[in-house]
């Protein structure tokens, strides 16, 4: 137990000053402060002292230096218990200071703000932090408080102990302060990096908020959490039962395809973080049934995504298959009575986020592997064709549509498509050839499309049986990146066939 | 361009100190120091202003607090083209610090070489990152070095400049002086974390070192780096050519199942980041031929990973196949001989990397998914059998072996064992059925075994046809994990067909 005796303020947010103060003021604990803080203080009715006065030294360079003097931080760091250290501070009158109450200037809003430069650098604190970092690292005998959340579980501690702080409490306290001084220089040394275009530095920091934790991860028995730049996504959950972490992963898949897809139509159907079904079709109601036609058997309990609102007439098409999540540009007013019907489905109002990944990475151990996104969505001008058979209209359209489908498919990938929606996805096979098969068995066994059948594949077709697959299928034309040593073999096979072939030139591997 | 005349220095790292002292005293700047380094500098012969002299006040509390005064913090955070400023430090007489070469004390350093918590808090530096905190904030006037690398960066930018720096070289350093405290903080509050056991702390900070940019990602238009704690791997690449993004991948995927497997026998192949091939055999040419028959077009172009010791006679059979990667616990002499007539084949010793992997991320936009490990390795004691028909002693081997391979295919995996080694694996598929025909495709193509065959799965059957088509294809024995409302009649399946079915109740996703 520390009886606090001292405490100095300096706050940018002055939330909840009132019953700390109050509480200081029971405790007998003579305040130290400054600037905005100590005039609030006396405000609101308190004894303050002015740190000028305690340092006997000017606050100088329009605040720049206040806090920056041997008698705060002597104060602060000195041990209690250690001889030297009391007698040095007896010697020069430095008064020990026993409680640190300190939040930064908030140079995250200023980003936010997006205040300019000059105004921005500004606000970084430098007294601040290190007035918390000294506390911090001297929990054994001082207390420290990070945010205005913390002030009613110092208020209970100085009670529950009569004016004293327990060691568990300081280092609590203490740790917390330091994930507060590393989150704010990383939020500093990010915003630097990304001013100098600098993706990947000599030191990388990520630092992320909690969204939530999450009632487990993949499995039952691994614990699990959602970090992100704020508290919350801009995913509005309007119905249904909490979201697990297998249905972010599958919500995460759905809208990196979704978001991608032409404005106000498209239908993804999402299992197991791969899509099963994805349609463009103009009308919203066959959009989804042949999104669903693709697979419906895997669409049971997967999830829907459509970027567009869902009408009365859509939900109770919904309403007939099972599924776990469905994620929507809001949902009238009628659908949302028809789907609330179905307890546990979870409805997400996906309306407000925007899609705007840079930079992609996962973990392995202590390592992680880092990428700029795949953003590479191609169009017309991308493309080369040569063989030739030249495709029509409605076949560019579908091959398009296609190949930007299958960069979203776990590689390798094939992804059939007649009639702006895919009939057939071959994903996650190590043989190029068992994802031809794959697509088509597919495509064999649910669909009925009288339209030409198209076909992309995520990277060139090492040898000719695959694309011989698909051609024998009843595929009409192809589209794949080109660059394998038989790119040559595989047009001559395309125009003896009479097969329309198409080079992307982009790879899109994902895995 | 700013002058530089004054030059505070600060050191706990004193490599290369000579030649930037050199520089300075040719640029005739005034040095200003402390403690170990002063002592230091007067020891090669420089002139040094001590810090108490300069600031006429002690070093106290054992050095803790000797830089943390307003003579220090205002030389360094004055604006040079501020009026009021210059007129502040005017009437107090005091003297601008254009230079700041500090680093810190080694908090990394103390963790890594497990000191007791007091010295490791006694490593927590306060003066220095302040110091570095406010010449990088006013680098518009002050120029901050962080580290011994960038002396020769500095004696450059002197040299050519006439003993000034540009704004570009100090905005420069100021960024990678933020990068630092970010880091050095990082540091402090994971280490906090792990001692008090908090994995999903409110503000996560995640600092890795940069071990080294790639040539390009998952695509050749994507950019990409590695990031570990450290500046290496404990891989060691004794031959071929440089690792890509896919490689690393691959090799993460390969050692996550190497270096579960028992000890000193275990071959993995893999493709596109998913096992094409295991095998657990005592006889290292046998385990590999039996992992390489599971699949061998999919094996080709993929990566082999042992958990021993290569042989002369391994190589021989390696060299037959082309493999973009071989890792294993070394390589005999003659065995590399043999190996290293493939000029691009790279060979990796991975004998000094043990897998302690705790927490596993990825990244959607501005989040991550973070999860603690799916380390779930069952053995006969987690097991249930629950059909009539009990396994024999080699049954529950080879469905011990499956049901940990499973953990590392994606989801939904089936995975089919015999004799030791996988025979069909089926992967990444949204439907069960669909993963239980593509790993019976794989063995009936490939495999002429005489042996019993078992199965696993990675989740419950939801249905009867998945465990009816394994059954039919001369399965004797399946694991499951169980939970599905099903489970009664696939027990009854079992038992009318005389199969044996062993619950593992753990589930194993992975997406």
């Amino acid at each position: 137990m520390k009886k606090i005796r001292s405490a100095l303020i300096s706050l940018s947010d002055k939330t909840n000053l009132k019953p700390l103060l109050q509480a200081l003021k029971k405790n007998r604990v003579k305040i130290i402060s400054s600037g905005g803080t100590f005039k609030i203080i006396k405000k609101l009715g308190f004894k303050c002292l002015e740190v000028s006065k305690f340092t006997n030294s000017d606050e100088i360079l329009e605040g720049r230096v206040k806090t920056l003097h041997p008698k705060i931080h002597a104060g602060i760091l000195n041990k209690r218990d250690n001889k030297t250290h009391s007698k040095e501070m007896k010697i020069r009158g430095f008064q020990n200071i026993d409680l640190v109450i300190v939040n930064f200037y908030p140079f995250e809003k200023a980003i936010n703000e997006k205040k300019n430069h000059g105004k921005i650098i500004e606000n970084i604190d430098i007294g601040g932090p290190t007035m918390v970092r000294a506390a911090a690292k001297n929990y054994n005998d001082v207390t420290v408080i990070t945010s205005h959340e913390q002030y009613f579980e110092l208020i209970d501690e100085l009670k529950i102990n009569k004016g004293s702080t327990s060691l568990k409490f300081r280092e609590k306290m203490s740790r917390i302060a330091f994930t507060e001084t590393a989150y704010y220089d990383s939020v500093i040394t990010n915003y630097f990096n990304e001013i100098s275009k600098i993706s990947f530095p000599e030191k990388k920091i990520i630092h992320k908020k909690l969204v939530e934790k999450l009632r487990y991860g993949e499995n039952p028995h691994q614990e699990s959490a959602l970090y992100s730049d704020s508290k919350s996504l801009l995913l509005n959950q309007i119905h249904g039962k909490t979201l697990s972490y297998n249905n972010y992963n599958d919500i995460f898949s759905a809208l990196r395809i979704s978001k991608t897809l032409p404005k106000n139509k498209g239908t993804v159907i999402i299992k197991h973080a791969n899509p099963c079904g994805v349609s463009i079709l103009d009308n919203k109601i066959k959009s989804y049934k042949s999104a669903l036609a693709c697979d419906p058997l895997s669409a049971f309990g997967g999830i829907v995504s459509f970027n567009f609102k869902v009408t009365e007439l859509l939900a109770s098409e919904l309403k007939k298959n099972f599924y776990e999540v469905i994620i929507a540009n809001g949902f009238d007013r009628a659908a949302l009575k028809i789907l609330k019907s179905k307890k546990n489905l979870r409805l997400i109002d996906a309306s407000k986020f925007s899609l705007n990944e840079n930079i992609k990475f996962n973990s392995f151990e202590n390592s992680i592997l880092m990428q700029s996104t795949d953003n590479q969505h191609i169009s017309k001008k991308n493309i080369k064709i040569v063989s030739k058979k030249k495709p029509n209209k409605t076949q560019i359209e579908n091959l398009l549509f296609a190949f930007n489908i299958c960069r979203f498919v776990k590689s390798n990938a094939i992804v059939l498509v007649s009639n702006k929606s895919t009939v057939g996805i071959g994903s996650g096979q190590p043989s190029r050839l068992d994802s031809c098969q794959i697509a088509i068995n597919k495509m064999d066994k649910f669909n009925n499309t009288q339209d030409e059948i198209v076909a992309a594949s995520d990277a060139f077709f090492p040898f000719q049986d695959g694309i011989e697959k698909l051609i024998q299928s009843g595929v009409s034309a192809v589209i794949q990146p080109s660059g394998s040593i038989r790119d040559k073999d595989i047009i001559s096979f395309a125009n003896a066939t009479g097969t329309v072939l198409v080079f992307s030139k982009t790879r899109h591997f994902n895995h």
